[in-house]
Order: structure tokens, then C-alpha cells, then sequence
């Protein structure tokens, strides 16, 4: 495994790391003799990175990612290649609020779920050595089309991301502040995804506006009818949508 | 201390507990020559227990509860007291969403918030017993009027709640039952307080409804805003609300 990251200290850290057999001082020298190309950068540098090495990539070299999007960044990332690599798109689905190398952990991966997206002139062979990398770090891995791949991120992630933030901005209004000591756990897990690196969601928020719309509409169109039927005092009717929300949840942490 | 539990066995259970100096098997011979007496039960069953005990109770005794919400339940309990013990609200607000003895945990309470709420003919005596209470459990205790805690609690509690329902509500659709492999921990992090005890939020919700409205109304508001940001590609817009999120959690994590 041959490591390239932006800062010189992060390359020192890894250097000193089991699983790191060298570091390159520049992206392009990683890359020369790599089958398989993994950046790890935010959505929106992603592209700028693949076109940054294209013309340092082996023949046949596979070219992924870990980008929160998939449909518009596998068009971008296509082009920026020019042909001169080829792109597969990943999402491995771990991590935290916290981000940096600092918050490695080894069993970050194990057991979740891993999109690879197909599509276009992708070969089933590059599918598959993007799928093993990610095997072998124990994940769930799916292939799917790109736009599918938006579409239940935006329901699964950016939605609750979102969700969680705006449940955090309406106790962040001053007339508010007398209630914080008295904010607890549930608060404060409802909310945590709320505290991540903005500049991801910027990047995400962007480039998945589409399909994060109807998401939210649903959402809204929800607590309407939790607002609609505690205003008519129909109690039977709100304590029957939060027994499917309550049975959904339990179903899934069984 | 002495213990009196519904079910047998939590009794013989308790019995077992260095902390527990007796148990007795019919709750009118548990309070007999309590100073404090502190009813843990759902809201709705707390009158029914006060009415049940007033008749054993010492003079000048008074009788707490850890009910999520104090307005009503203050008026329905001291009526069912009698005038024969004094009710003394409090709220300690620490648990999570498993109930039951055998997920006590004799760091629950520590450093958490708790109300005590004053008002109507309560002495100050009478507060400071309560208080000292909860301190004694290094809870960190705030005395409220009813009305006040029941608007606090509705917005920093009852609101993260329906929205956690509500999240959990929208995923639970059998249109999105192929979203579910790809769900990970942020919308099981968001959603945590959703897997709650249902007959405890029926009590919450009924005696709450109108402290709730307002709240569940911010949040649509709320909700509202990022949508129509988003759908005119206000990226800006949306990013500040949740970098206010943001700011506000992380400044409570810190």
C-alpha cells in the first residue's frame, strides 16, 4: 500500500504504520504503479485529484473513491481522467462526525454497508476488484447504478444529517438559550451527526440536491401529520406513526 | 429505603440490593414512615398510586415523582393526595430508551439535569427535602415552575422525539424497504429515542400536546426553510442554518 496525503506530517504518521509500505511526496508518484487508485478527498476534490494523476496511471489502472455522491462525481471524475483510467465509484458508509486522520480506527469498516456503482462502459472485472478491495475489509458491499445510489443516500444519510441539524438550529435561537442545561443524551445523539465537517455536506448538499428535495418534502409532509393529529387531539393517531417508526428501528438494531 | 415494585420479582430482586433495606409487598406498608416518597411510574399511573398511598402516609410527608411532565400531573396529584402528603414535581432527566429494573445503572443520574418544580402551597422546606434528594444522586437540580419545565421539556425531549419518530416513520415505508441494507449508524444514531417506551410517550404526548404544538411547529418551520433554500440552489443559505447547528451542539459536546 503506497500513501500520498496532502500533509507532510499525516505522511510521516502513516509512514510509521504496519499496513503502510511507503509514502510518495507527490500524488502523481503514488499512483505509477498502482492496479488500484483509492481517494479518499471530499466530493468536490475528487475530480480535480483524478485529473491531477491521469497521466501517471498504468494501463488499465481503476481509479475509486470514497465520495458521499455518485451520479454527477462519476461524470466529472470519467472526464477528468480522459480515458486514461478507469472509474469505479465506492462509498464505504462508516465513519463519524469526526474526521481526520486522527480518528482511524481499524474496525471502522467492518460489517457496514459499501456501495460500488456500475454503469456506462465500466467492465464487470473492474467492478469486481473494486468490490474485493472492500471485502476484504470486511464491508457489505452493493452494486448499484449511480442515481440509485443517490437516492438512498439522500433518504438513508443526507436526510437525517439534515434532519439533525435543523432539529439542533431551532434550540439554537437565543430566546432558547435558558433551556441548554437541561439539554440531555436525547438531544444530543438525535443530533449528533449535526456536528460533522461542514465542507463534506457543503460538497454533499450540492451535488445531491435533487434527489435530497423529495426526501425532505417527505419528511415535512410527516411531521405535518404528527402536527395535524396532536392539534386535533387525535392521540391514537400519532402514537400509531411512532409505533412504525418505533417497530422500523427495533427491527433494524435486532 | 424501601422498596415496594409492582412484580413480584423485581421485589425479591431489589431485596438482594445493598442499598435497599426492605421490601414490602403491598404499597400502602411502604410508606408508613417515609419522610420522602418517590413514585416511579408512567404519568398516567402516578395519581393512581398517590390516591392509593395518601391514607398511610405520615404526617407531613411528602411524595415525589419522576413523571415527564409537571403541569397537569402536579394539579391530578395533589388532588389525589388529599391534602393527606405534599406533592413535590421533579423530573430527573437521565435513562434511555430501554426501561425497566434490569437496565439500572448507578451512574444514570450522575452530573445529569433534574427539575423540581415549585408553586401553589409547596413550602420552601418541602423543596429543599426534594432537592436534596436528587443532589445526593449528583443530579444537577433546577427548581421550575410546572409550566415553565413542560415548555422546556417540549422542546429540548419531546421534540427530538417526534422527530426521531417521524425520521424512523418516513424510512419505514415498504416503497423504501430496499433503503434498509445501506442504513448505518448516523440514522440509527438520530433515531435512537424512537425504539422509546411507547405507553410512557402515550402519557407524554397526551399531557404535553400543548407545549408540544409549538415546538413540532418550529421544527416544520424549520424543516421548511432548508427545503425552499435548497430548492432554489441557495446552497449558502442551507449551509449557514446548519453551521448554526452545528456550532450550538458542538458548544454542549465541549
Amino acid at each position: 500500500m503506497i500513501v500520498w496525503a496532502r500533509r507532510a506530517e499525516v505522511r510521516s504518521e502513516c509512514a510509521r504504520l504496519e499496513w503502510c509500505d511507503e509514502t510518495t511526496e507527490t500524488v502523481e508518484e503514488s499512483v505509477k504503479d498502482a492496479d488500484l487508485v483509492v481517494i479518499c478527498a471530499p466530493v468536490s476534490k475528487i475530480p480535480v485529484l483524478a485529473h491531477q494523476i491521469k497521466d501517471h496511471l498504468k494501463p488499465g489502472a481503476i481509479v475509486t473513491d470514497v465520495g458521499s455522491t455518485k451520479h454527477k462525481l462519476q461524470i466529472k471524475s470519467e472526464s477528468a481522467l480522459e480515458g486514461k483510467g478507469i472509474f469505479v465509484g465506492s462509498h464505504p458508509m462508516a465513519g463519524s462526525e469526526k474526521s481526520g486522520h486522527a480518528h482511524a480506527d481499524e474496525t471502522l469498516f467492518s460489517g457496514k454497508p459499501c456501495f460500488v456503482t456500475k454503469g456506462g462502459q465500466i467492465s464487470k472485472k473492474a467492478i469486481e476488484k473494486v468490490v474485493g478491495f472492500w471485502s476484504a475489509l470486511e464491508m457489505d458491499v452493493h452494486v448499484t447504478d449511480p442515481e440509485e445510489h443517490d437516492q438512498i443516500v439522500a433518504f438513508v444519510s443526507h436526510l437525517p444529517h439534515l434532519t439533525a441539524s435543523g432539529l439542533s438550529h431551532v434550540l439554537s435561537d437565543p430566546k432558547y438559550r435558558h433551556f441548554t442545561p437541561f439539554i440531555s443524551t436525547g438531544f444530543l445523539d438525535t443530533t449528533r451527526v449535526a456536528s460533522g465537517d461542514l465542507q463534506m455536506w457543503r460538497d454533499i448538499i450540492r451535488e445531491n440536491r435533487e434527489e435530497i428535495l423529495p426526501a425532505l418534502n417527505e419528511m415535512i409532509q410527516t411531521m405535518e401529520s404528527l402536527r395535524d393529529h396532536l392539534q386535533h387531539g387525535q392521540i391514537d393517531a400519532v402514537m400509531g406513526m411512532l409505533e412504525e417508526g418505533k417497530s422500523f428501528r427495533d427491527d433494524l438494531v435486532k
